[in-house]
């Protein structure tokens, strides 16, 4: 096997990557800049050496905890659960949240496998418990794993009194078209209408 | 920046890879196995210092001459120009194909800079002058460019009394990329292929 070959064959086992992107990208990465292929290749064989799960809220950090934990500025009572450390990214970067994450590693999925002992629900709990939350946001995906566990964890949480619980609203994304949106997404959201 | 940043900088730099896609990918590395990320890593690193153009065709190659200048059983009077090196895995694997190639590195292309001398034209010349050809085959693009340098290569090429000087045949949609067409039409377009 050749370099090449085994460089297409390392590539074909990234996420949506087949035969002819993998080739593609392989010849592409041949002809490039070598101080670029260096910089890369370096950047994903020492990754894993570098980022490790903050111990706190389960997302990625460099740092003993990671920036969402360490930042003095975010609401310390509100709390934002989600499936896996890269929603935290994408609900950042919103710009409507200020509040700090936890993250399950999952959804609860029976047939895989997955229940409740397999994700940090438990380190869930204990920051409940020790920490001064308001709201808990249940930010897992509207999938049915995703339903499964905001509904797990609505019946986790309900002792807590003082604790609001929510679901971020599900409906059709904006610019989106009513023609080509699923039923189950048209249905939710019919279901959750707002008042003008 | 982090070593995750880092890493989507990079990896945007990638053809067809956005903000979004990079990210993904990124995200996907951290939670893969560890010794896959150092095999692709170590891959993507040392790929130019195994890989380089072949001397006499200018396909790329790991060792002296690449496998098909080193084939013996290839047939010495068939010879099929292409513009890049991955076109001739292209056409090896339509399966039509048992010649030698030759490798232009581009095609004509004045608006930017590309003239028949920043291409291995005059390498082509002294390959069929010193060979035993009796057939040419210009599998160039069917682009503007790919056509012009058919073109050019049909006029040099004429004085060449005893060598048939043939084109791809139509099959593969104008405009389009050698990397991107299914096998069994480039198979087609081989069979096909028209005296120029």
């Amino acid at each position: 096997m050749t370099a090449l070959d085994e460089l297409v064959k390392l590539l074909k086992k990234l996420p949506g990557m087949g035969e002819k992107s993998a080739t593609r990208l392989a010849y592409h990465l041949i002809a490039t800049d070598k101080n670029y292929n260096n910089a890369l290749g370096e950047a994903i064989s020492t990754l894993q050496d570098k980022i490790h799960p903050c111990p706190i809220c389960g997302c990625y950090s460099e740092g003993d905890i990671c920036p969402y934990c360490d930042d003095e500025k975010r609401d310390k009572t509100l709390l934002c659960v989600v499936e896996e450390p890269q929603d935290t990214l994408s609900i950042a970067q919103s710009g409507v949240y200020n509040g700090l994450f936890h993250v399950l590693g999952g959804a609860i999925n029976p047939i895989n496998g997955i229940g409740p002992g397999s994700l940090r629900i438990k380190e869930l709990k204990d920051r409940i418990e020790k920490g001064s939350f308001k709201e808990v946001i249940i930010a897992t995906n509207p999938t049915e794993e995703g339903d499964t566990t905001a509904l797990y964890l609505r019946q986790l949480l309900s002792p807590f009194e003082n604790l609001t619980l929510t679901r971020l609203a599900s409906g059709i994304p904006i610019g989106g078209d009513l023609g080509y949106v699923d039923k189950l997404t048209l249905a939710r959201s019919m279901r959750g209408r707002i008042k003008l």
